[in-house]
């Protein structure tokens, strides 16, 4: 079955930051693809995967990139699927390069971007992209935001029985 | 009719950034609302706002603040549509501090978030997000985006023919 | 006995910070509650909590938060109690993120900000604010400075007595 | 009869922002005292009034300066009084010099920051803490914080009533 | 007869700041083109235009841009000819987006950048790179070189002449 | 009779800030030169210069720039004598680009630093180091911090006098 | 024989960093020289380098430094010959001092500005620099980026291959 | 005898870094005292020791501190002797805030500011200005600035004859 949801990455090093927005995406059962692709180092490749999304009908895309990152904005360039860019952490400017290159797009091209390091979140802004037209998956985020909530009161729960030095000492056990 | 997208605004101060929004939906033809509240200083009526959005069949949600700028966040919070951020600009920190308050939202509850001032963007990333159910808006984008390349290519068009000294004495005419 | 102060966070990934406020708080044998609710994965926890606090009799709030630090201003939104927020260390941004966060709010909305991570100065900043109406606090407050002054002269006595070499060994012996 | 709260500032320069302490205030009708000394250039006047503080009465401190902003903390090394920070916007640093120099005070000795030249946050938060103790002035904070919100209620239904364009039109005929 | 440098922007915004790159390329004799294409709107000629540039003969690439600046780097991706980036200044961040945009690029695809709107230097450095193999290059930018020093001299003979007063109302009267 | 404070700048452009540091010497009668010499675009003209402070006698160096501020650095390198940096003010990067520039020196070579466009300071910084041996220098110096003193004290008069309002008429009517 | 390229440090704490810039020019079969010496600690060898590299033929000059980064710049102002500057890493400012001290040179003296640590690009750019009139480099650069391109390639036809998951356990038992 | 340095410190947590500041008074034969006394935790013992600096005979104070680093500031205001201010590195600023806070004060009361944790550059520049009325001072100055020369010309010889691969293999052995 044809893929929804595109993650592209510009290099190996960005997948374990990129695999939870797959890992997000697989807990929704949503189809996708993953795809290493470089918009600086295999600029032909990334322009033959970018100018043929729409026809394939993939319906989002999720791009990470780290430094100057410019693969969602040149995605963006070339196709109307909505685009979310995931700024990837880098060692000297701490992702803030990243997220300038990702966010300061030209009136015309938006891209939507999530923070530093945020695939999970870019997953999830994938799966509510696709909820627009879809009441099952509306349901399911519905379900899934009820967990969260529920796992805060557990914690919340816990601390009140236990008080917070058994608290943190139980934390410090898990490490 | 229904609105589809609805934009909210902290305060009537960043009502000219957030009507950049408006007019890309108008242009699109895709009804909205424009509504004022703020996550601060009217939180009851935004509670109310943002519960109710999700019955009352808002497709997407488009919030612009500044500074401490809570209201794209607190929204998502509450919905499962989803949200597109506007960090406004601010006097002191130039925006960086709603970016950052916009941006970095923990995971499970994504901002889809545009550039400082950004609100065409954030206009035709709503358009984006309905086109993916809407093959008549994904035609619309496309035509948008012709258009944009053809004002880039008359200018073009208009230097090679002119030289760069008559194109700047033109421009400087203009102001 | 009620408690006075509420020392609420987003996440028990904060508690290990805030819960040297607590700490502080036991110093000064004031009654507290220590609770995790978050503004963005438990909203509705967060409102039935933030709403009561004033029915309750809580006199002073320390919110702590990182990231789009929501908390402090979210729960300021709804009570006229001093807030004082934490901005939480958060790793790509160094905490910066939470401290704009936190200290840009609107007019209207005050948030008494203290520095990145410091909920010891939450903490005594709660204990002066209880102080303004409470002789006995004042004057535990100081002999509390008093001793923070000691400590200081106690360390300058040992390194006049001793050199700076040897006190740098007998610093690195300790560790 | 006696001040209650202590204004006080390091240059005239900042008299413009740190009125609307002032005004505050007096809204709330609570009695104040303005001073205008310098951490840095008239250091014995700073110390001779820092140290009268609490012998005087004074219940809460608001200090504003800029650069390196040190006043605050200056005052706050020789009291037990709540000292509220507010850093003052400078022309090459943006007033991020001023609010580093406020807010990152050490363990110890906490200053209450509000945002780059808050003000009025800086008022609102001094009557906060003196609310703690006072019913009637937590009960005008309640009065103040709903005109607040209705204030932002009027501009929703104004721009309800009479459409972005006109709103904005109305906006530019004030100026 | 072909040109050896091209000069590209992104917008026409961006042309009275890379016109100075023109100016000094005239001064020197050197041939050049000016092209606007944006990598984000115009992306199908960008591409086309960039591929064509090693064939034509272009010896150095000069490219401006603002915001997520992906000009430079999106040029630099299709050729091995030298790639000169100009970031150029935008209002919300500075010019710091457009430096980060260009500058971190990854291993293996350089752009030489220089400083924020610093198209005098780009033209020069451009000079400075075809001089390499162009002995009368060379000569032309020492004498180039051996004005500014003299230029700098004379200002230091005014002023030693007139003194700073006098030096200083010359220069208001310029004004 | 010879100057003991040499006053640089790389520019004319610096001389309107840099002129302040003058003014301080002469109002201490201490005799100075003032020098533009680039450390870029004269290099040549400032090794000389430099390389001649210390047989020349001079005791103090100020030297301002901006940008990549070199030249206070590059002076330090050649001679023994302290040299006072002065970060000047610049229009994309507000002065920081100066000011890392300046104070990041390597072990080994100091420059002593002072605030962005500080030039009164570092007037007054080579007053100080010069009255290290000049008993009559730090008499003025104490009679300077005592006018100092006194106009924060003149202007605290005024406002209590008049009141704040009446205060800042009185400023704008200045203006 | 000659060599064409210099590689310049101011440190051998950048040596590492710098190496890579020396295995680049040795990969393209370049000659070149490496060179310690320091703008600050060091400058009459510094200056007596500089001003011998244009009559001793060097084409191109690599110039790393760290911190106050002067290095890059000094050199530039002797020579006509593209000077390539790299920012080293620091541990405070984490190479924005570095940065700021390299690119933020006045109009006439350009510096070749590469991203933070970025030595592998600033050889690579000295290769493209010395192609402009050199067919056979040309060939050799388009060898290297078929290459570069070739290898995301590979990564990315492993990925469709083995999956996530599977290349994720391949990389960490590579470390 | 008496010493003529003065070094302070606010806490022994600076004690690693400021004792650099020691050796270097050490190596030039200079006397010298340090101190512990904090601006914000024991006030009382620092104005004592502030204002009996100059009676004392103190010629230059080197003050170090981090975070909110009032101390060389608060000491500057309270004598006209020169005072070197050492920001200490923090953890979340990364010492940018101890930099701002202690650069950017107002006109009238200067701290010659060195890099974060620059404490060896605090020891020289102390020594710099000791040796404006010093000759022997001078004298070793300028053996001290030739020796790091000489450590620079060494590494360089080093590197000439073992070339880079050695070198690097030599210095990870040493570690």
């Amino acid at each position: 079955m044809k893929p929804r949801v595109s993650i592209v990455m510009g290099s190996d090093s960005d997948l374990s930051i990129m695999s939870k927005s797959a890992a997000v995406l697989s807990d929704f059962r949503i189809r996708y693809e993953m795809i290493i692709c470089s918009a600086h180092r295999s600029p032909a490749a990334t322009h033959t995967y970018a100018t043929a999304l729409e026809k394939r009908g993939i319906e989002v895309v999720i791009a990470g990139a780290g430094g100057a990152a410019h693969l969602p904005g040149v995605i963006a360039s070339w196709i109307t699927i909505p685009v979310i860019g995931v700024p990837v952490f880098t060692s000297a400017l701490h992702g803030v390069d990243s997220l300038y290159s990702i966010i300061a797009m030209p009136p015309g091209i938006p891209v939507a971007t999530v923070g530093i390091n945020a695939a999970v979140n870019a997953g999830l802004l994938a799966v509510e992209i696709l909820s627009v037209s879809d009441a099952s998956l509306r349901t399911s985020l519905r379900v899934y935001k009820k967990k969260l909530a529920g796992a805060v009161d557990q914690k919340n729960k816990k601390l009140q029985r236990r008080g917070y030095k058994a608290y943190l000492q139980s934390m410090e056990g898990k490490i």
